[in-house]
Formats: structure tokens, sequence, C-alpha cells
């Protein structure tokens, strides 16, 4: 061990700086392009449009468009915040009445857990600090959701103009302003951890274990906003696409993104709350979470009781030379080999995963070498501790980064129509949508087998080398390369909104054609394999964190072993694996409700407003927006009710054991759903695009647009679409969320759990 | 406790004669019914046919049909059960020999686990034991599938000409045929393990121990059979339908069971093949593996140390009592309450379970209150023993009872079409196919959730009073009622190829009209939620059974907890949860596969066999059924490898830990995905049947036959047909069949597994 105290306080807040002012200096860049001003005012101007459009009026139009778009997104967003403080507020409540409890609401100082002869802050101090550490990772997240959108929603039109470039100074915009996200996200969130940890420290003093505690607040915070943008942004997402495509595209006959559909803002603005805050949330939610997880577990090891500062950090220290090295690795992507055309666009994303991953290796190495004792210990609960070398933890931290990146090219294998997965399944469209859903069906269990082992292989190896420390340190190692897995992740819905608002500006061909190349890269419309990648990662890492908080939570429970041949234990084993199925039912209909309100008001408009058909009139894209809102944030009160009072049901009425058992059959059941609902609809979704675009000979047999195949994987599509972008990606949170609540709810289940169970 | 050893001795054989004599009586007054002659011959003559049909070349059709059908169903399983002979040989060495090396092959006899003081068999006796019960098992389980398919074929034709007579004799025999089936295979089973019992205790003498754990054997022997059924049944009889619809319905046009169809005879087969002797083979399993891990637990009861007989039989005397008061419900159904009209049959089917239930409460708790010591323990490794009283086991026998009853009525509201769920996934299909799959995946989703809160419920309280032994006695409690729901089981193929047969043999309209009535209360073609009962109670008794050998298992295997937040323990929970994944992506590819076999054939001949669309040449019956059979054999390997080796290959290589978490895991995700798929395919179906009947206002807006809504329809229902006839049904024996391999296997691996994980 090399490094000391005042490093880490430098070497910490510096990245987290170095992350935000990157992310600032690619905004810069990104604001280069001007919207809504005509073009001469644009410096990198070299080029006259071939379809001779007026450039003044299209610019106009996108700056118009764009405005639409964010209005829309900001407008959901604004609502879904206002519910959001109601429910923290609420939640801020029950956690701070909960946890004071425990302690019978008394303002004394008890002695500590871990040395009885000294005195620790008061029940009513600890809910306190917990509280207020729930409250700051909820304002995080939401403001990092919040800033995604926003940079999104500022970058589409650019992204759109400058297409008319090239294709390498589009894709360009479009990953700068992904970075954007990515950073800002990962810096953030590691700056207002670091500094509360610091803050809470002034009072806790040399109290590692209650402030660890109440800092758990900070990822249930973050992961319940997360909740709400995953299942509200998911609903929504899905609700104006399934909605604008059934009327528009099935029953009026007109392309996707025809500015006469009106709930064509709507699907771009879902885009943006659903794939871009919605996934941001999550990714940050596991982000907080596993850090939170890696600190309990830390701080009741032996250089909790050493006070080791140094070593106490080592997750932030991961956290921090991952942003340092995603940093790099963007380099790469927008100045050391810069896309020049759209051949190049996949593969260099693909390459943004496998260099960091690369780097990050060396990182952790060196982390873990000069950052922690040779030799430790970590604490097990009713076993003997564990004896921990330092280069354990490299291989720890390693495997999951590693494990990570196989779920990715897994993912990919199975979702991109490169391979012969996907194209097995839009063959079976010859014979019909039947079996187009029974092959996709197939395909989604069978995608599921690898992922399972590679995560399998990583909790073993991690488990076995430093127990529950082990397996937080790799969801932190599969996190590490958070910053490129979400500037990859926002490229897509960006680059999206980009082709949306290229036709609906009536761009020219060309333009067009850029950004279709730029999409066939990662969206909705051409959602690559590469996509879901990112999917296939945040659903790995969901699992990995949610075992970390299942430990943690088991730690702080003071539960010996999770027996499930006991009846308390099996029970909760068997109900949590049924609650995936229960919340998947509650989000799909949810999507259909939604979907089908929404299908009922672009029918009416079509209906009722005349010269829209003919392009006369323009639609009512608000009320579109606002339909959309109103159903998303109803329906996404159910499933977000189920996820947040069942642990504290479980919890209070039945016990701790049950609720240990619940939580691993949550884990155990609900990544196999989530993996093979969100690769199911990918392929679903790929097949379709696979046909459409006719690449090979045995595409082009199965198509064109239009034909029977084609129709058959068009339904295939719409159902894959719940799949991928609400039930499955929700899954995780479900089964990180449950886990963090039991968590931070722990000391009161553990005291005052088990009313009906007792006996 | 009352009952002496003289009763039991009495009691068994006797009751599981009567089942068989019943049976026969059955069997007899179906025979009545003569076939194949003219009318004249017939006593029950009363009606002329209103459309003039000559009377004697009906019946003849009806009989060359009728060989047809029973002709290819026996091709199907003596081939396979030239495979399954081949796979018993070889896995009976294996059994041998890995039991034998647990004692290293040595002859001499060994002190007994129970008494030091004791000798007990040699390993090479128990493993010879053992291999000698699988045999058993597998043979009686052969036999009894075998049977009820011969009274299925033999009874399809006569239900069809009796339903010249009206619908109430239609019924009778159809019902009576179903009875056969039930009563031989549950008399059958239970006679052989009595008997079985009693043979080998003249070697094992005192050794009660070591005589349950040969009998192990038993339950492995059925399942593994069982496997086979569902497995390679479900895929024939799903590749006949999907290709005779596919091409016949969609691409000629014609009606479904159209004598011109080439697969309309592999179709029929696949009936009986599948729905009853896979239906047949599983429930048995379930019964003699309920049975085997009951007996292992008792055997390290008290009772087991005192060598109380009547005490140890307590499972076979349930079993028993079941057959009589299934006698006794039957009778209700045949001839005490009668069916006289179409609207009865559906009520009477369902009053069959409700009957069953009452009454074997009752008998239950005569059995319990005399047949078991007041108060005993039972052995729980690594624990205290735990104390139950007799009432105790009366609750545990009963909860399993009741909540089977519960999982039936959720069933069948699930999947019914005279409730809202399948009435909602009808309205789905306004929007499409794409709306209809989407409804029908999440009212699957949902249907799981009451189940398994039944399924918890009765583990809870059987596992609480009367640990492993209770949960033993549950799924003995679920099952009792055996004999009534193979009976319903059996009578939906029946009555379906009944309405097969009339539509080939072009009988009168009025004849069609009252065998569809008869279908319309459960089969394929009209098949009601009811039908679904019997799957639900499948999967509910596979849950509770597997249950119960997991628990012998780790009796057996000596482990002292399962610890889940243990890595070996951990790592086996995920992976197990996944293979349901993978062994439903095995069984739904290779349905997909056997079925576009089945449509090349099809295709080929309405292609190349001249006049066969205008009915003037008969199709190649022979060939497709040739495909079906050789396609199902091939692919049923796959998945059947895949159950069988997993247990092997994870208890040799990472030693019984890590196969107790795969065996839960495998478990708790396994019930839901089976519940989900065969109700969600259940609803499918259902909703398709609801438009087409067109019975109420909302049911007619969505038709008729052929309009969108009920192509859509059509496609939720091929979609649904590997899920809820094979991928579905198959889960049963995968969780049911790895835990009994695990618990025959369990010497071995306690002594030799883990070779991975042994460091």
């Amino acid at each position: 061990m090399v490094l000391g105290t005042t490093f880490v306080l430098v070497f910490v807040p510096a990245s987290a700086a170095v992350g935000i002012l990157f992310a600032l200096t690619q905004w810069y860049l990104v604001s280069y392009v001007t919207v809504g001003k005509s073009r001469v005012s644009n410096n990198g101007y070299m080029q006259v449009d071939e379809d001779g459009i007026d450039d003044a009026s299209v610019n106009a139009k996108c700056a118009e468009i764009q405005a639409a778009i964010s209005e829309g997104s900001e407008a959901f967003l604004t609502t879904m915040y206002t519910y959001l403080a109601i429910f923290m507020g609420l939640f801020s409540v029950i956690i701070f009445v909960f946890l004071a409890s425990v302690g019978g609401f008394s303002f004394d100082r008890q002695p500590c857990d871990y040395d009885q002869t000294k005195s620790c802050p008061s029940s009513i101090a600890s809910a306190f600090f917990s509280t207020v550490a729930f409250i700051l990772g909820a304002l995080t997240s939401t403001l990092s959701g919040y800033l995604g959108m926003k940079i999104a929603t500022y970058a589409n039109a650019r992204t759109t103009l400058e297409a008319r470039k090239g294709v390498g100074k589009a894709f360009a915009i479009a990953f700068r302003s992904g970075a954007v996200m990515g950073f800002l996200l990962a810096a953030n969130g590691l700056l207002v951890l670091f500094l509360t940890i610091l803050v809470f420290k002034l009072y806790f003093g040399d109290d590692w274990v209650g402030l660890y505690e109440a800092i758990t607040g900070y990822g249930l915070g973050g992961s319940s906003v997360a909740l709400f943008g995953r299942v509200g942004g998911g609903i929504y997402t899905k609700a104006a696409d399934v909605g604008a495509d059934l009327v528009g595209k099935v029953e009026q006959n007109i392309p996707e993104d025809d500015p006469r559909n009106p709930a064509v803002i709507a699907d771009n603005v879902g885009d943006n709350v659903g794939d871009i805050a919605g996934m941001g949330a999550d990714l940050f939610g596991s982000f907080a979470e596993s850090t939170c997880a890696a600190l309990v577990v830390s701080s009741i090891s032996s250089f909790g009781n050493d006070k080791n500062f140094v070593a106490m950090c080592f997750p932030l220290l991961i956290s921090s030379a991952g942003i340092l090295v995603c940093l790099l690795t963007t380099l790469v992507a927008t100045d050391i080999m810069s896309v020049k055309g759209v051949k190049e666009i996949e593969p260099t994303l693909k390459r943004q995963l496998v260099i960091s991953t690369v780097l990050m290796t060396v990182a952790i190495f060196l982390i873990s070498w000069f950052g922690l004792p040779e030799t430790f210990t970590i604490n097990v609960v009713g076993h003997e501790a564990k004896v921990v070398k330092n280069w354990h933890i490299f291989f720890c931290v390693g495997s999951g980064l590693w494990a990570g990146l196989i779920i990715g090219f897994v993912t990919e294998y199975f979702t991109s129509n490169a391979y012969t997965p996907v194209q097995d399944v839009a063959d079976s469209c010859r014979t019909g949508a039947a079996t187009n859903i029974i092959f996709g069906l197939a395909l989604g269990y069978k995608s599921v087998i690898v992922p399972v082992f590679a995560i399998a292989v990583a909790i073993y190896l991690s488990f076995s080398l430093a127990a529950m420390y082990g397996i937080a340190v790799a969801a932190l190692g599969m996190l590490s390369t958070l910053a490129t897995g979400l500037a990859i992740d926002a490229y897509g819905p960006i680059s999206d909104n980009a082709g949306g608002i290229a036709e609906m500006a009536g761009m020219s061909h060309e333009v067009r054609e850029r950004t279709d190349a730029l999409t066939a890269a990662g969206t909705r419309r051409q959602r690559s394999g590469r996509w879901f990648m990112v999917q296939g990662f945040a659903i790995g890492s969901a699992a990995l964190v949610s075992l970390a908080l299942f430990g943690a939570y088991v730690s702080r429970a003071g539960i010996a072993s999770v027996d499930v041949i006991q009846p308390k234990e099996f029970v909760g084993l068997i109900v949590g694996a049924m609650l995936p199925y229960w919340f998947s039912a509650m989000t799909m209909k949810s999507v259909g409700k939604a979907a089908l309100a929404m299908v009922e008001e672009v029918r009416r408009q079509f209906r009722t407003i005349p010269g829209l058909m003919e392009g006369t009139t323009k639609p009512d894209y608000k009320r579109c927006v606002k339909i959309s809102t109103d159903a998303s944030l109803k329906e996404m009160i159910p499933p977000g009710a189920l996820v947040m009072l069942t642990p504290l049901i479980v919890g209070t009425l039945f016990g701790v054991e049950t609720l240990a058992g619940l939580l691993a059959g949550a884990l155990v059941s609900g990544v196999q759903i989530a993996i093979s609902a969100s690769n199911t609809g990918g392929a679903w979704d790929n097949a379709k695009k696979y046909i459409e675009a006719g690449a090979s000979e045995h595409a082009k047999s199965l198509g064109p647009k239009g034909s029977d195949a084609h129709k058959a994987a068009v339904i295939g599509d719409t159902v894959g679409d719940p799949l991928k972008d609400t039930s499955g990606p929700s899954l995780n949170i479900l089964i990180k969320l449950m886990a963090v609540e039991s968590l931070v709810f722990a000391p009161f289940f553990a005291a005052n759990g088990g009313w009906l169970f007792r006996g």
C-alpha cells in the first residue's frame, strides 16, 4: 500500500472535476453548430444542398422541431418530478420514522456495535443522515437524468444539420453529446457521493459503520428515481411508439417520422425520456448502489477497524480511475481515430467498449496494488473472517469488468442482424407471424445461457476470493466504464432523433441517408446489436449490484445464513421468483393501455382535422405529448408501488429471513427475464430491419417492405417494444431497488420485523 | 393410532385391486359400443340418422379411421419405447456403477448409518436394488402410458358412434374411458410400489433407511419415462398440429380435421401420445416421486427407528384412500348425476374435482388420526428433530390438497373464455396480432401470482408443522385425487378425437354438433379452462414434489443448510434459475423445426398427389405420421440430455452444495415459467374459440371466422401451442426429474463429488 490520504482527497475530486470539465468541453464543441440561424453564420459551411432545398427554412424548421421535442421532454420530466417530489417527501418521512424507531426515537448517543466502549450517533441522528443521503441521491439522479435529456434535445437538430457536411461530422456531434451525458453523470455521482461522505464524517467521526450505513440512503434515492424514470419513461416511449406506428404506419400507411403523424413528436420525446433519462438514472443507480454496498461491507472489514481511509475509499478510487480511462477512450473515437465513413461507425462504437475495458484492467491493477493493504480481512456474519490479499481484489474487480464485456458481446451476437440468430428469426417470418414469435421467444431464452454463466463465474470468483466485498467491487468493475457505456447509449436516441428531424424538416435525400447511417449504428429505428450491448451490461451490473446489496443487507440484518431449506426462506424464495412476473404483467399491460389511449387520439386527429393527411394543416402534437405523459405517469404507479412496498411489507410482517429469500428469488429469476425479454425484443426489431434493408440475397428473398414476411416481422417488432424498452429494463430496477431498500431498512426489520412469522 | 399391520397389508392391495377392477368394468362398459359392424348389432340403437347417411358405411369409416389413429399411436410409442429401452439400459448401468462405487464395489455388509452396531446391505446390494427399482418404475410408467393410449384410441370412435344416440351417452363413453386410464394408472402405480417394498423388505429386513433409499429408484424410473413422454409426445403433437394448421387451414383454406389434409391422422395421434401418454406418465411420475420422498424422509423419523410399519406406510394409505374416493366421485358423474344435456358437461367435470377434494379431506383426517402415532419426531439434518402431532399431518396433506383445488380454479379463471381475462385478450385482437400477443403474455405472467401464493402457503404450513415430511405428504395430498384428475384429462383428447372422426367420417351435422359440445368441455379444439385446471394441478404438484425431493436429497447428501449467501450455493441458484429458459429454448425450437418438416411434407402431398383437394384420392397419412415420429424422437434428445446430465455433471464436478442451489433455482424459476407458459397458451387458444363461437354480443363484434380479429387470434393460438403443450408441461418434468436424480445419486455426490470446487 503506497497511496496516502492526501492522494485520495485530491485524486477523487480531481477526477470528477476533469470528467465534468471534459463534458462541458464536449458540450461547447457541440454548441458550435447553430440551430435556427441561416447557414451563413456557420463556420463549418462547405457544401451546397444537392436537392436545392432552401437552407434558411430548413434550419428554421429544425429549430422548431427541436423546440417541440425539447418542450415535450421537459413537460414530461417536470410533471414526473412533481410526482417524484411528493413521493420523495413521503418516503423520506418513512425512512426517518422507521429508522429512528429502532432506537426508540432517542437523542442519546449509543454504544457502537463494533466497539461497545465507544459512543456512536443516536438513532435519531442516524435516521436523519440516512434520510439526507436518500434525498441527495434522488436529487443527483434527477439532475443527471434532466441534464442528459437537455443535452440530447440540444444535440439532435445539431446532428441533423451537421449531417449536411458528412457522416463523420454528424457522428462526432452525436457521440460528443452522448459523452456529455456519460461524463456528467459519472462525475457528478462520484463527486456528490464523495462530498457527502466528507461532510457526514464531520459528524460521525470514527464511526465508519454508522457513516456508511447512513450513506446507503444515497443508493436508495438514486434507485428510486431510476424506478420512475425507467418505468414511466419506458411506458411513455413505447405508448408513443406503438401508438404512432399502429395508426400511422399500419392504418394510414404513412412513413415513420412523417410530420403528418400527430404522435411523431411524442415518439421522439419518448426516446429522450425513456432511453436517455431512464437508462441514465438506471446506471447511475447501479453505480450509487454498488459503491454503497462496497462501502458498507468494507466498513466492517479490517481496514474499517483500522480506520484506513485510503482502503475505505477503494470503491471511489476505482470509479475515479474509470472516469479518466473513459476520457481517454472517448478521445480515440472523437479525435485519434475519428469516423470518416458509414462503415466505420459500428466498429468505432464497439471498439470503445474494448478499449475502455483493456485500459481499465491496467488501472484496476494499479489501484488494487497501491491502494489496498497487502493483506486484510473481511468480516462475514456468522462465519470466520475472510483473509484477502490485494491481488485477490484485482481479480474480483477484473472479473466483473470482463464479464460485462462478454455479456455485451453475447447480447450483440443475439440481437444484431449480422449474425445467424437474428437471421433465423427473420427467416421464420416466411411462415408467418406465429413462427416469428416462437423463434424470437426461443432466441431470447437461449440468449440467457452465456450471460448467466459469465455472471456465475464472476460471482464465484469474487465471492470465493473476498466474500461480499468481492461481489461489490466486481459490480463496480463492471460499472467502471460507465461513462463510455452511457455515451454509447445516449448516442442512439440522439441520432435517432436527428433522423426524425431530417425527415420532418423535409431535408434532402442525402442528408437523410446519412442520419439513417448514424442510426443504423444504434437506435430504436435501426438499433443495432450494439445498443443492446449496453442493455445487457445494465442487466449484468444490476445482477452483481443486487447480490452485493443482498450481501450487505444480510450483514446488516445480522442473518448468519439464508438457508433455503427452511420454510421462511424458501417461501420468500419462491414468491420472490414470482415478483418479476407480476411486475412484467403490470408494465406490459400499462404499455398496452397507454398505447391504446394514444391510438384513439391519433385516430381522432386524422378523422377530425381537415387537411391533415394532405399535409396542409399541422396536427396537434401537444395533445399527444400530454396523453403519453398522463398515461405513463398514471400507469407507473402500480408497478412502482409493487417494488417499493414489497420489501417494507415482507420485512415488517414476515421478517428478515423471508425478505432475504425474497431478494434472492427476485434476483435469480429477474435476471433471466430481463435478459431474455430485452434480447427477444432486440432480435425482432433487427429481424424487421434486416428484411427492410435487404442487404443480402437472403434478406432480399424475404422483403421488400410490405411483403408477407415483412408484415410478420412488424408484428414481432411491435410485441418486442414493451419487452425490450419497458418491462425488460425495468426489471433491473426491481431487483436492485428491492435490495437497497431492504438494506436501508434492515435495522428496523431486524429489530421490529416479522410480526406474522414470529410464533 | 389404531390401525394395525394387517390392515395395511390388506387395505393397500385391496384398494389397488378395486381400482383396477373398476377400470376394467369401465372398459367393459365402453366395449359395449361396437365399431366396424353394422348398427343393428348395437343394443343401444334408438334413433335414425337425420341426414340419411348410410349407417354401415359410416361405421366402417369410423373403424378405419380409428385403426389408423391407433396404428399411428402404436407406431410412435413402440419406436419411442425402443429408444427408451436403450436409454434405460445405459442409465441402469450408470446408476449401478455410480452407487456401487460409493462403497468401493464391496460385497461386504456394512455398519448401518442409523445404528453402527447393526449390519446393513453391501453397497453392491444397495446399488442393485436401486437399479431394479428404477427399472420397475420405468416399466410401470411405460405400461401406464401405453394402456392409456390404448383405451383412448379404443374409445374415440366409440364416442363418435355413441354421439348418434345423444350427448349424454357420448359423454358417458368418453368419461368412462378417461376413468379407465386414471384408475389403471393410479392403482397400478400403487400396487407395484407396494409389492416392490414388500419384496425388497425380505432382503433389507429392518433396514428401512436402505430400503427406502433403494425405492427412490422407482421415482426416478417413472420420471425418466415421463420426460421422454412429455417432451417427445409434446413435440409430436404440436408438430402435427401446427403443420396441419399452417398448410391446411391457412394455405389451402380447408377446415380442421378435414380428411383431405395429410397431417390429420398425425394430428389425432398427437393428442393420444402427447396429452394422454405424456400427461399420464407425468402425473405417475409425480405420484411415484412424492411417495418416494415421503418414504425416505419417514425412514429417518421416529417411526422409522421404531419400525412402525403402519406409520411408515402412511403415504401409501393416503394414495389407497384416494383411489376409493375417486371411485365414488366417478360414480357421481357416470351414474348418480349423469349428464343429460350439453350444458351439464362443464359443471359435471368441475364438480368432480370439488367432490373428490371434499371427500378426500375426510379420508385424510381419518387416516392421519388412526394411521399415525399421536406424536412422533422427524429428523432434520443439522437441526433438532421436529416433534410432530398426527393432526399436524392432517393439515399438511390437506393444505396440499386444497392448494391444488385453488390452483385449478385460478387456472380456469385465467384460461376459460367465460371470464374477463380471456375476453380481454380476445378484445385486444381488434388492434392486431401484436396486441394479442402482448396481452396474452401479460395474462400468463399475471396468472402466476395466486398459484404461487397458494403453493407458498401450503409449503409454509407443512414445512413449519412437519419439516420435509410435511412437504412430501402435502404433495401426496395434492396428488391423492390423481385418478379423477387423469380421468378429466384423458376425457379431453378422447372427445377431441371423437370430433375429428365424426368430421372425417362425414357424419351428420347433428352428430358433429354433439361431439363438438363434448370437446367444448375440454380439448385442443375447444379446450376449456377446465382442461388447464389439470395442467395447473400437474405443475403445482410438481413444485411440491420437487421441494420434497430436494429436502430428501439434502438429508441424504448430509447437507446441514443450503445457504445461498455462500458462493457455491448462489452460483447453483442462479444457474439453476436459468435452466428452464435453456430447456424451453430447446423445446420451442424443436417444435418449430418438427413443424417445418411437417409443413414441407403436407405441401408436397397437396402439390404432387392429383385429386387430393377434390377429395377423390386419399392422402398418404402414414408418411406424415412417420415424419412426426422421426422428428419428435430426434428432437427430444437434446432437451432430454440437458435434464438427465445436468445433475450428474454438477454433482460430480461442483459438489452437493452447488447442486442443492441448482435444484432450488430451477424449482422456483421453473414453476413460474411453467404456469405462465401454460396459461398464456391456454388463454390464446380460448380467445380464438371465443371469437369463433360468437356466443355473446362482444364476441360477435370480433368475429366471424376470417375477420381480422380472428386472424390475429389464430396467430396467438399458434404461438401458444408449443408453450402450453410442449415447453410449459415439460418443465414439470425438468424440476422433478433433476431433483429425484440428485436424490438417487446423492450418496455418490456426497462421497466423490465436487472435483472442481474442492479446493
